[in-house]
């Protein structure tokens, strides 16, 4: 993780799966793969000037504890927790902990697919979500946070 | 509505008691009117070289009119259904009628609200969900559309 | 409608199909018609010094309307969404939107009707309800609204 | 239970836990008593020229056996059958023997609380219900029995 | 609307997005348009003697008040509510009004698509349904109710 | 309660409201009164050389207590208990305790009733079930209980 | 098929299976087969004064079409559709066609075993249940059946 | 089953009981007989130069044989399993085996009958359905599959 | 009712049939009757400086009593309702009425028993419970309630 | 069907619309038709010592009885019930009756069609499933079965 | 984990993010670390003679294993899964193996919070429950398995 | 990991607790070890010339990054995810990606286990299941996957 002293952090998590991400079924998820993503997320979040640290297990314990580890050191969360959103009562729970902006992302719209699919147990716990919207998705997310964050900054 | 040669158009509709946006409940929606949020979505657009059409009904059947009226005109459409959302299946079948980039937005997180708003109606026959974020919401949503749009006018 | 300066006002809003009462189905809603109704219930509100304003619609949309329209000149709403009770969320949230004393009323026992009926949207955002108790359930509900609304100015 | 020869009675329920009715949680069920509303109804009836008796008991068995008590003797009945409402078939079976008028009262909006207490195991079985009224209720229901009882002497 | 006197008159409703039939959704509907299928349904009324009217409407509010207008006046109802199937008590309401032949009519065979489909608000208050048979559908419909108006005033 | 020396006992409960049978209406349960069943019980299980006692309470206390008590002292038990069937886990824990046959008897056949009587909270604890039999239906139980102890006790 | 001129005839159905009772799981069924039950229904009927026909079936085709066989020349069935009672519509259908007493006997008491075996798909349109008193259910029902008749010809 | 060289075959499958039809229940399903409905089919498809076959069974598995029979010799199915209908995924493999157009029929409109009479174990497997218009249904399909065959037949 | 002034006093309420406690079914409950138990937890909490108070009662109405006629004397109640956790809303609004610690008790697992014993009306409104540690479950009940008081006078 | 004295016998029982397998829809299940398999596992079980017989039928009670006439002469049971898995309590009941190792199979992974195909009635009443595996899962059907008795009689 | 000669042992396994109880939401959860909630449980089973080993893990295979490897070593377990407690069948798993005392705690009252807290995937395999008790809920369960153990070693 | 060249690689999964296979609970799993059945099969597929891999783990991280592993290097999957089974969506999601055979084991019959093992979340992305067969199941497994691997290859 990369650390600049002074400018916001914000961290993306990744869930299971996702580090296989443009090397396998690209017609549902496209050939972008995981690292292209991290690094358009970091050139752009510097470019806005704000750290962005990325984080990827397919361990739900290590998910947990990502999340935990953030408390106090980051402004802002970025969480696709894949599989696990749809069974995760601990993540939820760690997140429960968080006092800042978390946004939800799906790559893919998860309406379209198996009904076990359309049940987030994160979603009540989260600010919000972009789902559906690709790669875009944590862009947009990271785009809203640095936004929000500028907004509460100016108004202190 | 504006109507400007050669540039690409993207339709905003609002729904039901959105009119009302900012007058009242400010704590669940804030003071920003409808009026602002079409302002800076038509500004923004103009500045990245598209138009954006607005459109708010509290009737379902216009809203339905509004999503029939658009094809071969627009290129895109971003919708916050509001209370229809949850009900109208009239509306979910004029939009399976579009071939363009859908995205719904909803400026609260209805997964945090009661049950009955956890179910959409058309979030299958949508491109994707921006959800929780805000007025913020439609802003990305036009991004998204707008860089779409560039990527796929440009691979042509 | 009328108009008298310096009296509370009330509104009584009447649900599709609600046009034709007395007229159709004398069996089950009797042969009073819903300007009989009306009538009654100025006539009563006059003798207690209140405006009753009246408005029926076939289109949900109007009734959300009519809802939006009262806030700040209206002091008490009665309102008998007819089929729409069960399946309005835009009534639902357009009544979420005002501050005032609201009773449903339903002509008839809905609870001995078909199942989809014991559902009703808008209870839980209203007052009270009176249920099964004919045309006199909106005189009922028309005096809880004066007689409430003496007693806080009275504590005023 | 008083008893004026030649007048209608009417009898009025009240089911469990309503005997300390505005000794506690008056946030929720106000300051009045049951006495205090009793004694309303009382002289209320008697200014129309009924009788009204009044029965309070936290035993379902009682409260079965005073319906059954007053086939012959009384002319209406109102019931807040409190807890029970929700789960006594042996109530709903006593009512079920009654041919006379029936009016449902709850003093708070059942609706705005717990899932269960939507379900009323006798609203098909009464004419109808009034709901959230607060303790003017108990006065709506009995002008409701009042005004068809003439009306139904007047006709004959 | 036309009018020849003396002849039995039959409606035929069409609901929301069948103004579009034949225009989108080849695949699905085919390439015949509404006011072909209007055309052949009147030039086959014709034939037998009947007059037919029809009417489309994508607003559920002028959809009821289309059924409402034709007691007294038609003899025959002929609708296909498209999505308002599924969600509209209101049309219910306004259908239990009448007592004449209904047939409702649905092009696609609604049990081969989504799950919420096959329920229908309307079914058990019309005389019958056809289902899946296309634009013959209509025509059929029209025969059953032709044959049965025969029937009934030979039986007179 | 009858008692003769040596003869076995069987005792037969009557739940809710069946204080009133016969006496209201007869159009579901006939004309015969709870003491004509009792009595011809009596004397039915005197002709066979068992004593029979009977017990009817309105109250789901009592009946429980009524069961407790004759665990010991009686080798048979009929039971109805009405409304009590469907809700009373009480009188299913009562049951549980005794060791002798028990018979569950309903008058009217439950299934063409409302659905919530199709449940019964003790049939899994009882020897079996006779419903829809009318008043012959506890005959009927008698006959079995007596027959099944003639067989146990000729089989010691 | 015995045949006595003048004497009423009582038809008793077993479903599928039953022809192996006795043989098999003497635990749940005991050692009594089929054919002891047949002659003791048989000799019981004749001491009574009526001709007790038996049938047993595998087919479900077949139990349908004993059904309907009966009519006009049978006064009574007994009818114990084993495994068909859960899912037989074409059984029900068939019992709807007559106009006799008809009663349901199961040997075993269902309510103790899988909870499939709980739903009956003819309890509602037979005259009773005799439910889990082994074989000597089917010696009760013959005796109500024949009890009903003899009540219904004295009362001619 | 008659047999013309030649001639496109469609055979008409009736389900269990309908054997009885006209015979029994005549307020329900009125004094036609099935041999009326054969006929006038037959007759009609002979004017239409068509071969009707007909077959009925009150057997499941008969059933399934008359369809898989009919693979290459006949080009449209009428079929009204009755009973069936609700419970058989047989039948369900057996028409899933066909290419050529299949008409699900009822006589009676089932969605006005029993909750488990609205399921049908086929709708989706079958081009369409014809509900509740009697036996006229029979007629309409027998002419929606010649219209359909001709069309074909023309447009090769 | 023992009374020692100024000692804080608890109520334990037993609920049905547990009077029978240690007197039948001893493999699900042991031998330890009710009254073993009842001078284990007066004689402990008379160690630890507490009135212990006990009551049992198979009445659902004189059990709302019991809760009722505590507030303001005591400082604390175990109860064990058994059959009543699972059906009694009134129990449930009793206990609403009390600011004190209250535990909920069960002798056995009532999660390895029938489903309906899995769901507590009354959970919810407790501090909290102690489930399967058979009559020791009281001991630790009356332990954490005296803890709690003792903890709450100290900070006082 | 063959008989070899001495050698252990198994039954393989293929349920309806099997008797089409290889001559219609080969996407689905392949172009082996049942006789294949047939001879297939006949020269299989020769080859280990097993004679092997097979069974086909479109009729539940005739799968039933096949299953009936085993018990005694054979040694194991491989059931293949297709539709009838579903829905069959009488095949259920059926196999309940035998003492020997059962096999479930399916050719096809029925958890990848319909939801209704999901619920098997007799799963839990046979040794195991295979499922899925095309017609090799009756060779490792019929290979579990063979080693299953030899062990056993190698273990007496 | 400390390891004490011929003292029983007993595990406290605690689960997901309770290693930050104490240091985030204070309203919820109190003050106390898990560090004294450890510490006070060694101390107490130390005076109790008995050793107590403690666990926390934010990983359900740890969880499991720790459950795995004290077979043989522990004479009873605490364990709090918390999220963990309503998804993890392979905890449910790892307990069925044990044959020790076993009791559930939670520190909070499960049955106030969200609904998917009510189920508990492991109550039914272990011997009770503690839940809402705070921390003193681990003390009492200490007392228990402690208590518990020396009656049974007493009772040898 | 053994590795011969040019040989087919089967992965076999076992998951959490099948590490204790054997030493515990023999009465559900016989004693039989986890070690025993993977020399099986490894001894069993060198004869037939594969080679088989095993793994096990209670991590439900570790399965999903053992199944991503496989991708390019094995031909085959074998796989047990035991409780996972009825949990796992991140496992799903990793089988998702393979193109080889995968069937799913288990060793005891799961259809006569609680009712939450008989739902499987990767049963409809494998190729099918062998299920109840206990180890056998994982032989039959390998029989299939080497004979389905010949018949591919034959066949190119």
């Amino acid at each position: 993780m990369n650390n600049v002293t002074d400018r916001p952090r914000i961290l993306v998590i990744h869930g299971p799966n996702l580090n296989l991400l443009g090397t396998r079924e690209p017609d549902t998820y496209g050939t972008t793969t995981l690292s292209d993503i991290n690094e358009t997320l970091q050139r752009t979040g510097d470019g806005w000037g704000v750290n962005v640290d990325t984080f990827q297990s397919n361990h739900e314990g290590m998910i947990v504890e990502a999340i935990q580890a953030i408390a106090g050191s980051h402004h802002g969360l970025i969480i696709n927790p894949a599989a696990y959103t749809h069974t995760s009562v601990a993540i939820r729970d760690a997140l429960l902990l968080l006092k800042i902006p978390i946004v939800e992302v799906h790559l893919s719209n998860v309406h379209k697919r198996e009904p076990f699919r359309h049940r987030s147990m994160i979603s009540d716990v989260c600010t919000g979500q972009i789902v559906g919207l690709g790669s875009m998705g944590y862009l947009l997310a990271l785009e809203f946070i640095v936004k929000t964050l500028r907004k509460s900054s100016a108004s202190t």
